[in-house]
C-alpha cells in the first residue's frame, strides 16, 4: 500500500488531437492524477513522415513536457511510439510508456488464432513495429499490416458514417477479411472514432490501444509507487504548437471532457 | 532588348510536392533559368495550419531560398500565397510572386459571368484572399470559396479516379453547381491532378494558377530585366526539409521531368 501522494503530473503527447481518446481513458483509471498533455498541432500528421523526423520530433516533444516536472511520459501516437520509444527509454529517466505494446499483448491474448491484423499510417505499419512486438510475446502468431492513410483525414473532416467512409474502408480491410485474422488492431489513436464501420466490414473483435495503454499506465506507477491518490482535484493542463481554436473544438470530441487550460507553446529546436 | 544573363536562379518553394506543378510550367515558359526549389515535407500539409504558423513557415522558407543567392521567389503554395504574400513583400528587396493574383486575374478575365468560384485548403479559403484579389479587379464579380480539405490526401494516395474520388468532389461541388458560377478557380497546386474529375461534376471552365504564375514569372523577369538567356544547359536544384524518398517518387509525376539533385536541409528557426 502506497502512503506517499506523488503530486507531479503525467505527460501524455501526440502529434495532434487523436492521443485525447488515450487521456480520456487514463482519466477513467486514474481519476486522481494532473495531466499535462501535448499535442504537435503544427507538425501534425506524423504518419507521412520518415523515421528520422518523427524521431526528431519525438525528443523534442519528450523534451517540453520533461521540463515541466512530470513523473511519467505517455507515448500516445502510434507513429511515435513504433519509431522512437526505445530512443525515449534511453534519452529519459522517467518511466516511458507507448501505445505500441499494450496493443500487442491485448492482440496476442484476444486472438484465439495464430493470426493477427494491424491497420496504422505509413510509417507505423512500415515500420513494422507492431509484428516485432506479437512476435517478442509468441513467434507463432502472424501478423499483417495494413496502412490506411485516408483514415486520419476523413476522421478530421468529421466524414464517420456515409459511403465514402465505407468504401474507403472496404478498400483498405479487403486484404484482411481474405486473410482470416482473428483479431484487428486499431493501430492509430484515431481509429476508435470510425470503429464502427470498421467492426462491421471485418466481423473480428478490435483492439483498441488506448484502453490497454491506460491499463499499463496505472500498473507502471503503482509498481513504481508514483500514484497520486489525494488532494484537490486534479488539473488538466493542455499545450499546443499551432493555434488552439481548432484543437479546443475537435478535441473535446475525442476527450469528452471541456479543454480549457491551453496554451500555445514552441517546441522546435 | 536585355543583354545581360542573369546567371543567379530562380526559388520557389512550397509545403511539399505541389509546387513542382508550378515549378513545371515555369520550365516550360523559361527554359534557360536555373531553378531552385524547396518542398517543406517535414511540416507539410500547410492548409490545416493557423494564419501564424503558415506566415512562419513562409518566412523560413524564403529565408532558406534568398540565402542562396535567388533573383526571385515564386511562392507557390496557394495557402502561403493566401496569408503571407504582403509579409513577404515586405521582407525581401526581390521580386516576389505568388500563385493567388495570377489565378484571380485569369479568372475575372474567363468568367463571362459575375459569379467566380473557388476551391482551396481550408485556410487558403478562411482567409478570403482569392474574393479579394478579385474583387481588386472587378468589384462587380461575385466569389464563392468551398474548401475541400480531403482532395490533397486523396490525390497523394493516388486515387486519382474512380468511386471514391467522385464521390468526395460531388460533395464538395453540389454547392457550386447550384451557384451557376461561371469558371471555378483551383485553388491549390495538388487540384489539377483531378482536373478531369472536377471538370465533369462542375461543368465550367477551370482556372490552374501553375499557367498563369509562369506567365507572370516570365513578365517580371523580363521587366526587371532580370532573364537567363544563354549559357549551358539550366540545373534544376532541390532542397527538402524530410528525406527524399517519397518527395522523388511522387514529385516526378508532378513534374513530368526527373529529380536528381537533391538535399536534405534544415529551415526552422
Amino acid at each position: 500500500m502506497q502512503e506517499f501522494s506523488d503530486e507531479r503530473p503525467i505527460g501524455i503527447f501526440d502529434s495532434g488531437v487523436g492521443g485525447l481518446t488515450v487521456m480520456k481513458e487514463v482519466m477513467k483509471h486514474l481519476p486522481w492524477e494532473h495531466i499535462i498533455y501535448l499535442g504537435d498541432t503544427a507538425r501534425v500528421p506524423y504518419g507521412v513522415r520518415s523515421a528520422e523526423t518523427v524521431s526528431r520530433y519525438s525528443f523534442e516533444n519528450a523534451e517540453f513536457l520533461t521540463s515541466k516536472g512530470i513523473k511519467a511520459l505517455v507515448v500516445a501516437c502510434n507513429t511515435s511510439s513504433a519509431i522512437s520509444l526505445d530512443m525515449l527509454h534511453k534519452e529519459f529517466p522517467i518511466p516511458v510508456i507507448g501505445v505500441v505494446e499494450p496493443g500487442a499483448r491485448a492482440a496476442v491474448k484476444r486472438a484465439h488464432s495464430d493470426k493477427v491484423a494491424v491497420i496504422g499510417t505509413e510509417t507505423t505499419i512500415n515500420s513494422g513495429s507492431y509484428a516485432r512486438a506479437i512476435k517478442a510475446i509468441d513467434t507463432s502468431v502472424e501478423v499483417t499490416g495494413v496502412a490506411c492513410p485516408l483514415f486520419v483525414p476523413l476522421i478530421e473532416e468529421g466524414w464517420l458514417d456515409g459511403e465514402i467512409v465505407n468504401l474507403t474502408a472496404r478498400k483498405y480491410l479487403s486484404s484482411i477479411i481474405d486473410d482470416s485474422a482473428g483479431v484487428l488492431v486499431l493501430g492509430c489513436t484515431h481509429y476508435p472514432m470510425i470503429k464502427n464501420v470498421i467492426g462491421k466490414i471485418v466481423g473480428i473483435p478490435l483492439i483498441d490501444s488506448a484502453v490497454e495503454t491506460a491499463m499499463e499506465v496505472s500498473s507502471v506507477l503503482a509498481d513504481k509507487g508514483l500514484l497520486r491518490h489525494e488532494g484537490n482535484m486534479p488539473v488538466m493542463e493542455f499545450f499546443v504548437t499551432d493555434s488552439p481554436e481548432k484543437f479546443i473544438s475537435t478535441g473535446e470530441n475525442f476527450l469528452e471532457h471541456p479543454i480549457e487550460r491551453i496554451s500555445k507553446v514552441r517546441v522546435a529546436r
